[in-house]
């Protein structure tokens, strides 16, 4: 990679070395660390997959495609019927956006999963990937993902695109191109034919176009690496270049070197998993609670008053004070306060009901919570809490869900918690357990295919 | 359509008006004229997909397609493979654009008719579609991407977007809606899913990615019709609405009332044609000079010089004095010119060659062809020629080639030309002629996949 042998700013040419980083990507370059991230990425994105599969959104995309006869040999998430890759990428791509209850990553401002995964199932269904390779795509696509969106910063997402949709694809082409098994030029062709495809408006949140978004990320992003493998033409610096992707939709667009320090972390290891099954910014205070609940033994019916600390800039997206239904009670602060005090499974689907929003034990403690806004906390998942016991104790806690985890065990811990409660309710607890098995047995695989047996069909 | 109603600005909701205009656009709406115009663009449309056929970029699209196994119904010109309906979109649509020979409108900025009339195809394979239906689609998707295109100006293109492919996908979903029956609220939601898929990067001229471009806005207009179909959801107000499709992809937007004047032209009636196998530049020397070579009876060898005089800004683009390949003899002022002298078919695929960039009498000729810059002429679509004669006459002409016919007889006779050129190579004469009749007949047949009977297969 030419940027990193100079100093010169002239010799940055992004595609390229996004390409060449991607292709270049041995899997005896990454750490066990960074593997073990990348499987949990696998495994949760299964889980939240799995429970998008009976979203109206995802059965109106396989009615289409069944339409249209588009048939094929790679498999859905959570169902029998079998499509062409393009449109089966399309499908798990929506799915498992569908919830909004997938990883994150904070450099990318989005969604890294769910872009890259399910091109990635789609060929593992057309040819047999080990467990190695299919970890090492993974990963090349989201360091992609992560590095593109450090060169412009903000001002890609603040000019109204949806980082998913847009920067997914990219992160999907170099995923496949690596399948593919595409040299550095190819590679960067297909970031190319990616670039003049990607798509997907923030105007959309809250439609079904958003998890589209992921779904047509991953599909257009296969449809670039395998063009470029038959030898399609494109630009090879389509990001940088005049008129390309960062000029037509990135005010601010800084080159720098792709992973200038090759020994660093991948952006993988910065994932960030959901574990509640509402808003994003109702989790730090849900986290916090919980803990002081798990250590303090709290009795819901023993608590006077709960007072929870949060950026003000929170109270306009989530802060509903008395929801009335399973939806609105998953932008209430003071409400899910309320359920993980009582200790009930805020991980869960079912849980959000338009009954639970009601129940009167729920009602009378969630009169206790206030939240109140807070400038001196630093990020918009953060959250204090303190709470007043009837003995006269008071106690506080902190959590902020903005910070990649330390303790990999206890990540796994929890995500495997999520990955029962949102597959055995579909599928049973045994092929739950056999599919958590297989994500965790990921590398040594060597076809990646069975992963998705269990799930599958 | 409230915006008819009101001179109140604030009443003008572009997206819900196009998409009432596109539902509510009824045959009987329709001059002979507009109609008219309406076959003369699926006649030139099906002679230059013809001619893009063996193009290496439709092939590599239809590969990939087979590669994954997407058989269907649906036929694609010139082959014999039937695809499922959104693949055979993205290769007719590709394939027609491949040559660059396809029509465009000035308004539009981009090509009009390449994004559209595959999703019809498309759709004809799939349902009975009669040719007065067929082409009231057609003209309200051909009007949408006009009518969007005034609204943003030159903004949108200058920004660095192929309005073909995304001005297209709106186009292309309007026709589609169309003909599976939305009402103007589906056809809305249809165009906010185009609006969230829609891309295409000018930055691709020149590579196999600007043919891509009407091949995806195709099958995106497609899939976006069809998901409105299913109850999909998506903003109706996805091109004004905040960070929208105007406000990210056009710096100036003005909304207006969407065919403000109901008795005025569809803007079908202003479509271009080419015709010739060239560089558009070089089109209106070719014109003035063919119309003087067949008024005055011009013998080449009589010919002592010739003065071309066009914009300077040609310049830059076609103006290569001694070509030396049949690819350079498309952007020659001065080889057309001297070909046209001769009566060579610049309509003609087969004329570009690197023999005739090098044939003795042309070049003879082109040395004596002087390009002149004139900034007096008005627009770059112009050329003024002046032709000294042996027996002392100078005979002068001028022609406009960005100024719509205003003889649709003589523009038949024209395409009639070059539909016989493209496609009689490929089908053979009787064939050509069937599927000439078949276009021109269009509007009274029951089912319009008797037009592509001749073609494809």
């Amino acid at each position: 990679m030419a940027n990193l042998e100079t100093n010169d700013p002239s010799e940055l040419a992004p595609t390229r070395d996004l390409a060449a980083m991607a292709s270049g990507l041995a899997p005896s370059n990454i750490s066990e660390t960074a593997r073990r991230w990348a499987k949990h990425c696998v495994l949760d994105w299964i889980a939240v997959t799995v429970g998008g599969v009976d979203e109206p959104l995802t059965r109106k995309l396989i009615d289409v495609a069944l339409a249209e006869g588009a048939i094929g040999q790679a498999r859905i998430i959570g169902h029998p019927e079998k499509l062409i890759a393009s449109q089966a990428a399309l499908v798990n791509g929506a799915a498992s956006h569908a919830l909004d209850y997938d990883d994150v990553n904070q450099r990318m401002m989005g969604h890294p999963t769910v872009p890259v995964v399910p091109t990635l199932m789609a060929l593992a269904d057309e040819i047999p990937i080990d467990g190695e390779s299919f970890l090492a795509a993974f990963i090349a696509g989201y360091e992609v993902e992560v590095q593109l969106v450090d060169m412009m910063g903000l001002s890609h997402y603040d000019a109204g695109w949806h980082t998913t949709g847009t920067v997914g694809s990219f992160g999907a082409a170099a995923a496949a191109a690596k399948i593919l098994g595409l040299d550095g030029q190819q590679t960067a062709t297909a970031l190319g034919i990616a670039a003049t495809q990607t798509a997907g408006l923030k105007a959309m949140f809250g439609t079904m176009c958003k998890p589209l978004h992921a779904g047509k990320a991953a599909s257009n992003g296969l449809l670039a690496a395998r063009l470029a493998a038959e030898g399609f033409t494109s630009r090879v610096d389509a990001i940088e270049c005049p008129y390309g992707f960062a000029a037509t939709q990135a005010a601010s667009f800084v080159p720098g070197a792709v992973r200038p320090d090759p020994a660093a972390p991948y952006a993988v290891e910065e994932n960030l998993f959901k574990y509640h099954a509402a808003c994003y910014l109702t989790h730090a205070g849900m986290d916090a609670l919980q803990q002081l609940r798990e250590e303090n033994r709290v009795d819901p019916a023993e608590v006077i008053a709960v007072r929870q600390r949060v950026k003000p800039a929170n109270f306009s997206v989530c802060n509903i004070q008395e929801p009335e239904t399973g939806l609105e009670v998953k932008f209430s602060m003071r409400h899910t306060a309320a359920m993980t005090l009582f200790g009930i499974d805020t991980g869960a689907l079912a849980s959000y009901t338009d009954e639970i929003a009601h129940r009167p034990d729920l009602v009378r403690l969630r009169e206790k919570v206030e939240v109140i806004g807070d400038d001196r906390l630093t990020s918009r998942m953060q959250a204090e809490v303190e709470v007043d016991l009837a003995d006269g104790r008071m106690i506080a806690g902190f959590a902020d869900c903005g910070v990649p985890a330390g303790d990999l065990d206890e990540q796994e811990r929890r995500l495997t918690i999520k990955f029962h409660s949102l597959v055995s309710p579909v599928f049973g607890d045994n092929r739950a357990s056999a599919a958590l098995d297989a994500c965790l047995d990921l590398d040594s695989l060597d076809d990646v295919a069975r992963v998705f047996d269990t799930v599958t069909g």
